[in-house]
């Protein structure tokens, strides 16, 4: 049996990482917390943030709110990168469980697209903390975009 | 009828609001993002951030990820503030819907306990933007806590 | 200070009623378990059920997906009383936090519209347990709901 | 780098299985929408349904809430699975994504372990929709789950 959510993704446009990284580079609170976009493909984005106190919770691990802004921005590239050349991405909704405390060298935040479409698209993503050679899960997010038509995002 | 969800709440013990502004005050990213705590009553609280470029997406609103960030620190805290004395509290999961492009003079985001309990406790929470006078509702979060008994925050 | 938030709601057609009890009465699933719709105001939308063995989970209360079900059905019939004549209402996604065993004489799922839009509306809803005159709360819902334009429902 | 996250599951008795099927078995609301439960493995749980007319929405497809019911129960036995001998499971939470409309010759629901913990446990789901060997996602779900220790589920 073949299965239909295991598809490749094909970008619509050669651009799309470039206008990715670019519209990330236009996002004021990811360089205030200091995360990087490290990978885009084709319903693929990873963001990288180095855990620190100016990110902390109470206890000094990464905080919920901070984790979720990663998470949102990977699903939310991720998806973006299969929108069309005149378009521009905004979120719907997302939902996240933490799973771990996050603390590491660095936190990896991952978006998958899992269905694209003509309006909205959805994405599931992963936070992973990093530390001396091991991942660990820490948040588990589930998202809806909407695919903003005729809104060029620059 | 009478219903029981419209109870008021009883604080555990008389510090807890203290409590609640004193873990805040440790919660770096809190700070980072300019995020102020002015209120904190039994099973509430509100949180308040000036819209700026610094905590933007990449069309210059604040970023839904900063918005989830003050809202699950108002659930939080709302929640936080119906716990024990020797406890700590600890977000298990979040959900939130972006509903207007978040703008204006200032963002209020509260936080509303729903249902208190032993292990968890349940909250629902708004964030307002706040503009000539004017309240625009821009965020709904529903979110689940956990009670961290015999482990005290600070 | 005002807020946008509180507006009344108004209906896009007269037979807004109508068309959601028609729609409602199509549903094999809600003849199946049981369900009846009680109210249809403008953003606003009741299911009754009955809780008994059949709709139950292994402990005797209604099954958790069952609750679910009326509160997806409430919110989808209180965001479609205000949609276009030519429309019909999908659900996008939908998330229930589960308060309290849900038992007693009736269960009501109530739908309440957060926020209409062009294309997507946004909604919350309260399942309470009615029994001896008390209401308790059994479960919370907040959902996404997307406007079908051009395809009438029937 | 090697990931924690990709852990397989250990019951936590040989009975596990068996239970979770004695446990279903007495779900009144699985009885009536018709699904039967497929598959039991430690972290893993599957759950079948023929789509017809009772089990509907308005356009003749699955219902959102049906298609909920079915992803909760395989999620809550994919962690039951692996819940202590003498406890039961309770749902906390969880939500739910549509992607396509709910058709075909069979509806599979699928639960997965993501973290299991002593208190809570987090599952994902999805549910495809099976048609002429073809399968494809129709929902995409996220879930909490408490541990009810020290009160067998019979």
């Amino acid at each position: 049996m073949t299965s239909s959510s295991a598809a490749a993704f094909t970008p619509s446009f050669p651009g799309y990482a470039e206008r990715a990284r670019d519209s990330f580079a236009r996002q004021g609170a990811m360089a205030l917390i200091g995360a990087q976009i490290v990978d885009v493909r084709p319903g693929y984005c990873a963001i990288a943030l180095t855990p620190r106190r100016e990110v902390s919770q109470q206890h000094g691990y990464v905080h919920a709110g901070i984790i979720g802004a990663i998470a949102d921005s990977a699903g939310g590239y991720a998806g973006y990168s299969l929108f069309p050349e005149d378009s521009s991405v905004l979120t719907v909704e997302f939902k996240l469980n933490l799973l771990s405390p996050a603390a590491g060298e660095r936190l990896l935040a991952e978006g998958f697209v899992v269905k694209p479409g003509r309006t909205l698209a959805i994405t599931r993503g992963e936070v992973h903390a990093e530390s001396g050679g091991k991942r660990t899960l820490v948040a588990l997010m589930q998202q809806t975009l909407m695919v903003m038509r005729g809104k060029a995002d620059a």
